[in-house]
């Protein structure tokens, strides 16, 4: 029986699993900070992966979700945000030479739509736009039971849509972005600003200032932190209609650690999108739900892809 | 040796059109007016197949290219704008109980993007995103080869996305899509509030005013009919930034009536397009033209699909 390795390299955190053939739960999971004091990241995901490895088994393939851009035809990442030193890396390549099995690399946010599809709310749907909604918002569709790539694999970038020209700067130096309006991110910078221009609210004593925070004040009536997740959840709507209209799906996917507000963001998303839908026809059978992945989205959706994309 | 016929249903012409195998030159071609004075649009439809079915040959096939929303799947017309009577109507089933030959029936900007991904600009190209900018703005788009349609075929609706919310009104009744702010009404319909705000223009008396005579203005150098085509430029532009970023295609096709202002409404929109792009990767080996195919857009776009899609 041949086993796959999956991996989850994320800014704070490198993960590391491995699954016996046909299933999603590991026999045995290991982590590590990304950055290590002692060695590169990718000397300590290579660890990881030895730590791993079944002592009485072959191992299959290895998947890999990794952040930020990068090229999943070639396994080459651009630039890895928060990894040091992971430039135009060739992932991959280095990879299959180290273990001398194939190896596959995905973009995380792409590789939990995957997964989301293959094993999670996603199950039975051909057509699913999945967002993850956190520090930033990440993306990821599957059109026709495949993954959108692209022709660079740079495609579903659906947290870097302008929905408002002119509005509140990105991390990535463009204005009025999804993920600008509606990360956790985006929320908390504009609750600053709403203090700094002298709105009274219990957060005022906060920090440092957090979504979590954020959420937990709205819970308890504070009107400005209401006042957030109304708006972020607002934009995250209008922009889903948008999706509605580009991509026609059964179902809308949204994960990620701002999504655990619940209500607070979704209400607001569910109303926005039905007032700007074009026709009923595109919430015929649509359905609108959160993530059931979790945790363990990223290492679930590398194990996906080593399975569809070996070699 | 089968033919093919291809039909292309418009708001104000019926054309159908006879191909030989593996052409794209039609043997026979005839039109009429959509509204005929004595008979219903279908009946005119069919007649005009009638007068191109060849003599001595067999048909293999019918494509229909048709307007508004339709479910390209069951080949039943949701509802045709300007086509009276055509609400919720099953045109393959009628077509192919009339004529006993397979039929498929097709968005008709879908079907441009197509035909100029078969044998246009596009050919060659995986990955093409297709906008027609005319009096609306329709879209379509090629992934890996293949038509995105969505679950009901209702995808790639490109023109009503969100781009200014608050902004202009647009046909479907919805603010700020990029129909109300870059197509042919857009322009016309904002040169008109500038006039009636009291902007000085050579434009001030003519009646109608359409998007043609604005671009003969701005080449003489009316600044109102220049700011006009500034605007629609850079708003389609910022869009087009929003679908490399979602689709990270290869090649972009604007075609239809407004694009053959040309430069008037092309230079603004490749500026805005480059400002706004998320990185250079996305820009690198992008081919961003005019359409190839002209007015048989639509009749080549449904002899591709009856190729593609017999039965």
């Amino acid at each position: 029986m041949s086993y796959t390795i999956a991996v989850d390299v994320g800014g704070t955190q490198i993960r590391a699993a491995c699954y016996p053939p046909e299933s999603i739960i590991p026999v045995k999971i290991e982590r590590s900070p990304t950055r290590c004091p002692d060695k590169p990241p990718l000397e300590c995901m290579f660890d990881l992966i030895r730590s791993v490895w079944p002592e009485d088994q072959d191992v299959e393939a290895i998947g890999v979700a990794a952040p930020g851009p990068l090229n999943p035809y070639t396994g080459v990442i651009a630039e890895a945000p928060n990894i040091p030193g992971w430039i135009n890396l060739p992932l991959r390549q280095y990879t299959q030479e180290r273990f001398k099995v194939p190896v596959a690399v995905g973009n995380d946010a792409n590789l939990a739509a995957l997964a989301e599809w293959k094993y999670g709310v996603g199950r039975g749907h051909h057509h699913l736009v999945y967002l993850t909604v956190s520090t930033g918002i990440g993306g990821g569709v599957i059109i026709d039971d495949k993954l959108l790539l692209g022709t660079q694999g740079l495609a579903a970038e659906l947290g870097h849509i302008t929905v408002l020209p002119g509005g509140p700067m990105c991390g990535c130096g463009h204005p009025g972005h999804l993920e600008a309006l509606s990360s956790g991110t985006g929320i908390v910078n504009w609750v600053k600003e709403e203090i700094e221009g002298g709105i009274v609210t219990s957060l005022v004593h906060e920090h440092p200032l957090t979504a979590a925070k954020i959420a937990a004040a709205a819970r308890n009536g504070d009107e400005l932190a209401m006042n957030a997740f109304t708006r972020a959840g607002s934009y995250l709507g209008l922009t889903i209609a948008n999706f509605l209209h580009i991509f026609n799906p059964t179902i809308v996917v949204i994960g990620g650690g701002v999504s655990q507000s619940g209500n607070l963001l979704l209400d607001p998303m569910r109303s926005a999108m039905q007032v700007a839908t074009l026709s009923p026809q595109y919430l015929e059978n649509l359905t609108i739900t959160t993530a059931a992945l979790g945790d363990e989205v990223g290492l679930i959706g590398a194990l996906a892809l080593a399975h569809s994309f070996k070699g």
